[in-house]
């Protein structure tokens, strides 16, 4: 059951909090916390009287190959002797309570942990049982509370959603990903001197089947055409691909030998990819 | 089976994305999808060819209340028919792929969604099946890719926890919870002079028990005891018992009717509380 073939190749990644479930009840919840942990970076996992007892076969079945945390894992008796070794602890706790403490968004905790375990110092985040979450003992010998902002009248997290939530804050924390980029492979953004060679080749060939033939309104129609184009980021491969549509599309026109004003729109389909 | 009475009282919350898990494959995800949208505070789910077929008696089992939402899911055949009335798509992407396609964080796609629903536009979120996520033809669909920063060394994340970070992130792009507050209930953050009275009752007594003996050190062990009272947000009520432990010890010490100089640390005990 323990230390078992298979599963991801995990280690910890530097200094990183260790998570703490408080009597959890669900040995499926363990293996899915786990799964979080990994899928956020975090490793430690230690358990406080697991009320199934442990190992417990079926939280390394739900565990997707997090199997080391659930290896590595440690089993404690309560919670005082679970955190003896750690300098800081905060706890998860959804509701509010009648304490004076600070509290703190799981974003806050996680860049004040990043900040903990960038000085060597050793923390750790509590998670309490399903049913009822931390007692006020639990969350008595912490330093401070988390509490997730989430839906006011919903607040009823699974408990791995909820180290989901911390494990994904504790990574973005120190992530630099920017919210927006265009994927371009191979390929990459054209420039505008090659997104210019397209819409003379694109403007010449509607002057010359026809559609810029109003001349008042040619310069409006030739601005609303650019300012399509210029609307994402196109790239130097969508554009070949574009040369190719356009010059297919002329040449067609060409061969039928006549301007055909109201072409029905499905003639299009004779177009190649290029 | 759906309808049925009981749940929590969820309703939508403004204009909010819809929620579309293409051929989902287990009821229980589909039910914990349900779960972490309200966590979050989406409420609008549809079901592209769910694969056990639908209404599933386990995802109302395991929606913890979140019935409302999978009472008022839509079923759909295919991913065009679902998305139909949608202006806006993206489309979750774990694994990069080869794709010319915006690719955002879930940070950076919620807060274009809540740009997107603030102008009135109905837009949406794919996320594919358990097995192997979207396949090229659903992604082609989507104006852009979300991909969420997570550990590269374990990709593996459950449908309804990908749902959970999305409504997460979906959620605090509108929040405004400090990172981290005092949580002070009934009282308040004492004020200076609240602080300096409490300072000046305890010196006093250290003074008289002759703690601060040693005149040559006693300016710096002065110091330090309030560097040490000043580290924290100490509240008013927090003061007010500190000046009955205070009180009572100094009472203790007299009824002694000596200096104890080195008093064994259990005779604290005799304290109470104020």
């Amino acid at each position: 059951m323990t230390g078992r073939e298979g599963g991801a190749e995990l280690e910890p990644i530097g200094n990183s909090p260790v998570v703490v479930l408080v009597r959890p009840q669900l040995a499926e919840n363990i293996g899915a916390c786990a799964r979080a942990m990994a899928n956020g970076g975090l490793f430690h996992l230690r358990l406080v009287a697991p009320r199934d007892g442990w190992p417990l076969e079926r939280a390394w079945r739900n565990a997707s190959g997090a199997d080391r945390i659930l290896d590595a894992a440690t089993v404690h008796p309560n919670l005082p002797e679970a955190i003896a070794d750690l300098q800081h602890v905060f706890a998860t706790c959804p509701r509010p309570r009648h304490i004076i403490k600070p509290v703190m968004t799981a974003r806050g905790a996680a860049f004040e942990l990043r900040e903990i375990c960038a000085r060597d110092l050793r923390a750790g985040v509590l998670f309490g049982p399903e049913r009822a979450g931390l007692d006020n003992d639990d969350m008595a010998q912490a330093d401070a509370l988390v509490r997730f902002p989430l839906n006011p009248n919903f607040m009823s997290l699974n408990l791995a959603q909820a180290v989901m939530v911390m494990a994904y804050e504790w990574w973005m924390a120190r992530d630099e990903t920017p919210g927006r980029i265009l994927m371009t492979n191979e390929t990459r953004v054209a420039t505008k001197a090659e997104l210019e060679n397209f819409l003379t080749h694109l403007i010449d060939q509607l002057d010359a089947c026809g559609f810029l033939r109003n001349l008042p309104k040619r310069p409006g129609m030739v601005r609303n055409i650019r300012h399509f184009f210029q609307r994402g980021e196109v790239t130097e491969q969508e554009l070949r691909t574009l040369h190719g549509i356009v010059t297919e599309l002329a040449r067609g026109r060409r061969q039928m030998g006549r301007l055909e004003k109201d072409m029905p729109e499905y003639s299009l389909t004779a177009c190649r990819e290029s």
